[in-house]
Formats: C-alpha cells, structure tokens, sequence
C-alpha cells in the first residue's frame, strides 16, 4: 500500500474535521505539524509522538514529510503553499484556494515550478455522491444536463468565528466560505464552462457585517444554468429534507433548535468569540476527542441538490442516489463510508503515487474561486459578469 | 349570508378545479355558462338545471348574473373581460390575467369605466398558508422579510394541452401559466415592489416547444431578493417536500410515478392531445364528477417555499406554518379547509357586497403578469429587467 507522510499547517476547525479521516486512513502518517497556538501543539505531540513547530518554515524543511496540508484561515493559503512548494512539498490546501485570483496563479505557477502536485480540499465535490452522480451523468443514459438547484440553509454565520472570518474584505462570509463548496460541485456535475453568472448577497446582520446568504444563477457553455442558494442565517434547516443526515454525514437530532444562536448569546466580545471557536477545536479545552471507533456514518454532503438532464433528475443523497427516470424512479444505494473523506486521500494518493491527474486541481479550484468573486461582483455592480472572459 | 350569482365562460380544466368550490360553497349559484363545446353545456344543463350558450354575449345579457368567472384560454381573457364588464357583471378572471399589459389596461379600463370590480384568479396566492403567512410578516414580530425561497418540480409539460398552450407567444409555457402563480405567491410575501428580475427559461423538448422550466432571482424595493425555481420537465416531484400533499391538497401516492409521460406517451398528434385534454374535463367522456362528500383535503399550495426574515423563517405548509424562530421552532396548525378555495369566493363577496377591496384586482395580477414578461425578456436579452421602470 502507498502512503503518504503528511505535515499539518493549521490544527484549527478544518485539521479537527479531517483528523477522522486522518486517523483511520492507514495511508495516511501525520509526521508533523505547526500552529502559533501552543495547546493545540502540545496535543499533537501527545496523540501522535511528532514533532510540532511554531512556524510553517521549521515544518517544511524536514525531509521526512511528502505533502503538506494546509488548513490555516484563508489568508495564509497563498503564502504557505509557496513555502511548502519551495522545499518540494506536495500541497493539500483547504477552500477556499485563496482570496484573489492573483494569489491563485502565484500558488499554480510555485507548485509548477517545484513540480509539485497542487489539491485543493476537502471541499464537499470529493463527496462520494456527488461523484458518482458526476459518473451517471457523464454514461449519456440521462441525456444531457439542463438545469441544476442546489440549496442549502444552515447556522453557518452563528458559529463562533475569527474576527477576519466576519470582513469580506479579509476572506469572511458565505461567499468565500460555503459557496466555495456549492459552486465546485455544481461545476463537476454541469460538466462544461461556466459562462457568466447574476448573484444577490445578503448581509442582513449588523452584528456580523458579512455575507450569511446568497442566490445565484450560474450559466454554462452546454446551456445549462443551475440556481445556487445558500442561507447561512437559516432557523429553517434543509437537512430535513436530506433526511437529518448533517453536513458530515451524522444523524442529527430533529429536536435540537437553535443551538448555535443560543450558544452564541452568550459571547460578549469578538476575542471571546475566537476564544470560543479555538476552545471547541483541536487542543482547545472543550474539544471533543475522535473516537477511535468508527461511528455509523453516512456520506457527507452540502445540502439537497437535483441535477435535471433531459431523461431524468438525480438526486445524490448521503446514503444513496435517486434516479427519476422518464419510466421509472430506482435508488442507487451507497455503501456507508468506512473512512470518511477518503475520497481527499484517494485523490491525494493517485497524484502523488499514481501519476493520476487530480480533479481538484489548482486551475480547477481557481475556476471555484473566479465564481465567488463574480459573485460578488455582481450583487455589487447589479449585473451579470462574466466568467473567464 | 350574502350570496353570489355566477355565469360561467369556458367550462374546461380551470373550471373543474374550482367546481368543488362552486359546489360547496353556498354563497355562490351558478346560472349560466357558455362554451363552444356542447358535451359541456349539455353537462351544465343537466347538473345545474341552467341555460348554456355557445358565446359570452348571450350569457352576458341575462340579467340574472352578478358576476361573471372567466376560466376560458388566455387569449381570450382580455375580450371577455371587456365584454362582462360592458353587461355590468363584476369580473372573476382566470389566471394569467391576460397575454400583455395592454391587455391588462384595457381590462383594468372597461371595469373602471363600468363601476364593477375585476378580481384575477383562482391563483395559488389565496391559498390560506400563503395568506396567514402574510399576516404573521405584517405583525412585524420576525423583523422585515430578507429573502424568499420557492421552488416546485412538477409534471406540467406532460400533462395533456392544447396547442397554444405548447406556444410561447399564444401564452402557451411555464413562465404565463405557472409562473403567475408562483410570482403572485412571493410578491404578496415581500409585501414591497418588486424592481428588478434576472431569469434563464428551460426550453429543452423540441417536441413541446414552449418553456418547461425557469429561475429567476426578484430584488425588492425593501432590499430583500427572492429565488423562484420552476421544472416542469421533473422527474423529481417536490411534492415529496410537502408530505406527499398536492396542489390541491389532495393526498397523493408516493408510489405512483410518470404517470403523466405514460399517459402522454399514448398521443399520436396535437389534436388528439387536445381530445384527450377535453375528454378528461367537464362534459368530456373521461371525465370524473365531483365527489358529493367534502374529503378529507389540505389547504392548497404551489411547492415548497421558505420566507427568511430577519428573525425567523416561516414555511407555510397545507396544514401548518412552521415558525423558525430565534430560539424555538412552533407549528402554527391550520384547519382543515371545508370548502376548497373558499379564499376565492371570499374576496369576490367581500367586494361586491362589502365593498372591500380586493387584493387580488388587475392592477396586482397586471403587477405580475409584468414580471413573469420581464423573465422571458431576461432570459431573451441575457440581462437584468427593470419592473414599473
Ligand atoms: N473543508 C471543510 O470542511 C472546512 C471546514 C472548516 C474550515 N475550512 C477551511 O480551513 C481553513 C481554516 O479555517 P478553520 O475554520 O479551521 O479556522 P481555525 O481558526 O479553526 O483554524 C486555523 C488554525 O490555523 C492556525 N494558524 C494561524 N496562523 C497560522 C500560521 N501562520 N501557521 C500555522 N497555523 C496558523 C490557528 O492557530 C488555528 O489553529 C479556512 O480556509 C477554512 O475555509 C474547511
Ligand atoms: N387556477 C388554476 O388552478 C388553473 C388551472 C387550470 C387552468 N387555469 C387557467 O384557466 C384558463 C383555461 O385553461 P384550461 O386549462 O381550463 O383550458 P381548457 O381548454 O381545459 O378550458 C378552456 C375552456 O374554454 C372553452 N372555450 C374556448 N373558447 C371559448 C369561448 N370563446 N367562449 C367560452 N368558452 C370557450 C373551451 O371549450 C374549454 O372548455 C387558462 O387561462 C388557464 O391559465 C387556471
């Protein structure tokens, strides 16, 4: 079996969400790791007897480390990919890729440069759902893609946040953050350029000066459209119709209500508030271990979604996908995952070890980014804009 | 009890939905009716023990009518209204009030000039969860409406049609026939003007060459947007959304699927379609009557819809409205209705004998009726359309 010795930048929200996956992916070895934030080091030497550093240069000179897994906030994308590209470091960067498209090229151009693969994730598009409903779509038996809604509404701005993770002009909102998600997996499953795209942003909250919603249509050179909408201020909660199975594939609680509002009430200041966020994550003094016992979990997902092709709708789902049929409706069930987001290591491993040109490229995750920003730009200038144009 | 006497024009689909209306409520008797087809006249003679004519001048003459409910095609809406208005009957005109805004105009005109009152529908805007809806965004207790999500995937391209109805310019598609419907719905809840759409039409069966499918983002004076998603290409049917409850707050089974594509499946030419359309209605060979004894039915309604406001969701379902609110979610439970459409014939009475004016006059639905012109011009001009401008 092929492994893949791993460096950690960032043992914050997004590292907790991919340790399960660490953890019970035996083709994975975290080797080392840096975070400026000294409990969540201390952690990291205790659960995996590894070295850990202040600074992401100390981490990317040991030659014992093939990729590195960049999951710091947004800003730092750009210029920690250069430096893990710079000691010939593989790099696995979270969404969103960066805030500019210039940073975008900066990051392609460094990991060409250094002949190193460049993956952006996780990002819901690895989800297996979504793939498989990507392959369906790809064997004609549908016809062609007409028309795709994605929808998604969430507490998403009622989590405890960063202060940086609040300005849209540092990266914050929904836009950066979620829409990051719901485009890449509207573009994998349109399967053609996207063209031009008219987006409304909301930014309803005083309190929390950023993006919580948006609505987009999306046009594509195939002539499909598909209509994005995400509600990040949500109290209604579209898991009910993905059958309270929440975003990382856990059976959720119908009867829990409001628990991040009310979580959030209590913070009196936005250092609280970060304070808050770092003591749920990774180190922090409320964070909840993984538990070593793989929990029946179903795919992960980012909210209901129906792709319309000429003969028939699909409806990827976390445990199976629907196929409306011009005849007949039939559920393709999928096998529970055994380790969640493998799908990230799959891709990580083929490129790496397989020579396998990964989806979740550079250039495709910059195409991601070009939407949002289009996103926008276009809620502030009242107009469509362009894609790639 | 104020009472209502009705002449009938057209005696096709729409008036056997609002037959059970007719039927039950007991503040309305039918006179009259006219219609070209004389298996339906002979039908309304027979049920009603009442005169039928084959033209609306005879009908419109009888000095025994109040009211005169025009449910015949589109394009005739305009002419007909022009024609009762000029008797003196007050006006219930179907849904789309008429194929353009002059159109509209000139209805609006004859009715004004005539002293009588002009009420567009049945609409899917009376429906009583949409009203009570409406009532809970006016008592201001969640803050002001910020964004709307309505969204139905139905089979309405397969079901039986005449051939201008499969006609975009004899105001045949989605956009005049459903759109009116969901249009009406989200304005009513915006409770502010709508000033600007952006749509993209779904026109992707060269063999029912109208539009089957839309989206379309609606900007609001008052800063709130709305998402309108319209498939009536489905497969999926969005019913499953709304517990397998249908339009007309029938029960539906889960288990039937693609009925209408069968049945459709079976046509040979568009005359047959048109056959096959009148054999199903009123007077038609296929035709089912009312059932005497009211059914166990639930409000009606026009898909799921979700209202955002600034602190709290509503959903109006056929037999709640689920309040999301900040820190609990509440049902509000809606009784049953005893008679269907009963909103209808409320408004109608309401200003002929009360002199309340309705909601639903021409200068409202001419409101939409602009809108869902505006999508198709959006879509054909690939560019944001300007409303009242
Ligand atoms: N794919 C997903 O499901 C997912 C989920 C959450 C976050 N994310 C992404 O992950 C990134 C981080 O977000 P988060 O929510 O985990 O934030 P976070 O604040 O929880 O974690 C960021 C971590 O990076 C550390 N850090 C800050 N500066 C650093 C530096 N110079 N070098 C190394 N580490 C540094 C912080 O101390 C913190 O531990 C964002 O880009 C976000 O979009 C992805
Ligand atoms: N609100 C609703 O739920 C609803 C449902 C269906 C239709 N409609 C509306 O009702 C109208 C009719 O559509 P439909 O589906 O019932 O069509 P239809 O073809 O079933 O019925 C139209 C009827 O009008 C008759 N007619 C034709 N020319 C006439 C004339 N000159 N004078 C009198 N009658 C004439 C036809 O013979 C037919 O019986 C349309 O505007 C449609 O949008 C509304």
């Amino acid at each position: 079996m092929q492994k893949i010795r791993l460096g950690v930048v960032g043992l914050g929200r997004a590292f907790s969400l991919m340790l399960p996956t660490f953890l019970a992916d035996t083709r994975v070895q975290l080797v080392a790791a840096c975070d400026p934030r000294a409990t969540a080091r201390a952690q990291f030497e205790a659960d995996f007897d590894a070295p850990s550093f202040d600074d992401i240069d100390a981490l990317a000179r040991r030659p014992d480390i093939d990729a590195i897994y960049i999951a710091s906030p947004h800003q730092l994308h750009a210029v920690h990919t250069r430096i893990a590209a710079a000691h010939g470091k593989h790099v696995l960067v979270e969404k969103p890729m960066a805030l500019s498209l210039a940073e975008c090229d900066d990051m392609i151009d460094a990991c060409r440069v250094a002949d190193v693969h460049l993956i952006v994730g996780h990002c819901h598009s690895f989800d297996t759902p979504y793939l498989r409903t990507r392959e369906l779509i790809a064997s004609g038996a549908f016809g062609a893609v007409r028309m795709i809604h994605a929808l998604n509404y969430t507490d998403y701005l009622y989590r405890p946040r960063r202060p940086e993770e609040l300005k849209t002009e540092e990266g914050g909102g929904a836009v950066f953050s979620q829409a990051a998600h719901q485009v890449d997996i509207v573009r994998m499953l349109a399967g053609s350029r996207a063209t031009r795209i008219r987006a409304a942003v909301g930014k309803w909250d005083a309190k929390r000066p950023t993006e919580g919603a948006y609505t987009a249509t999306l046009w594509f050179e195939n002539g499909a459209f598909a209509t994005l909408c995400y509600n990040g201020y949500a109290h209604f909660d579209s898991d009910e119709w993905t059958g309270w199975i929440g975003e990382m594939g856990q059976q959720r609680n119908a009867d829990e209500y409001g628990v991040a509002r009310r979580k959030l009430s209590r913070v009196t200041s936005s250092d609280d508030e970060a304070r808050l966020k770092a003591a749920g994550t990774y180190g922090g003094n409320a964070y909840t271990p993984v538990s070593p016992v793989a929990d029946a979990r179903r795919h992960q997902h980012f909210g209901p979604l129906i792709v319309s092709c000429e003969r028939g709708d699909l409806r990827p789902l976390p445990h199976q996908i629907v196929v409306y049929g011009d005849e007949r409706r039939e559920c393709i069930e999928l096998e529970a995952p055994s380790v969640p987001r493998a799908e990230v290591i799959d891709e990580l491993i083929g490129a790496v070890h397989g020579g396998i040109a990964p989806l979740h490229d550079g250039e495709w995750a910059r195409g991601t980014l070009e939407i949002c920003l289009a996103m926008l730009r276009s809620n502030a200038e009242s107009r469509d804009v362009l894609i790639g144009g």
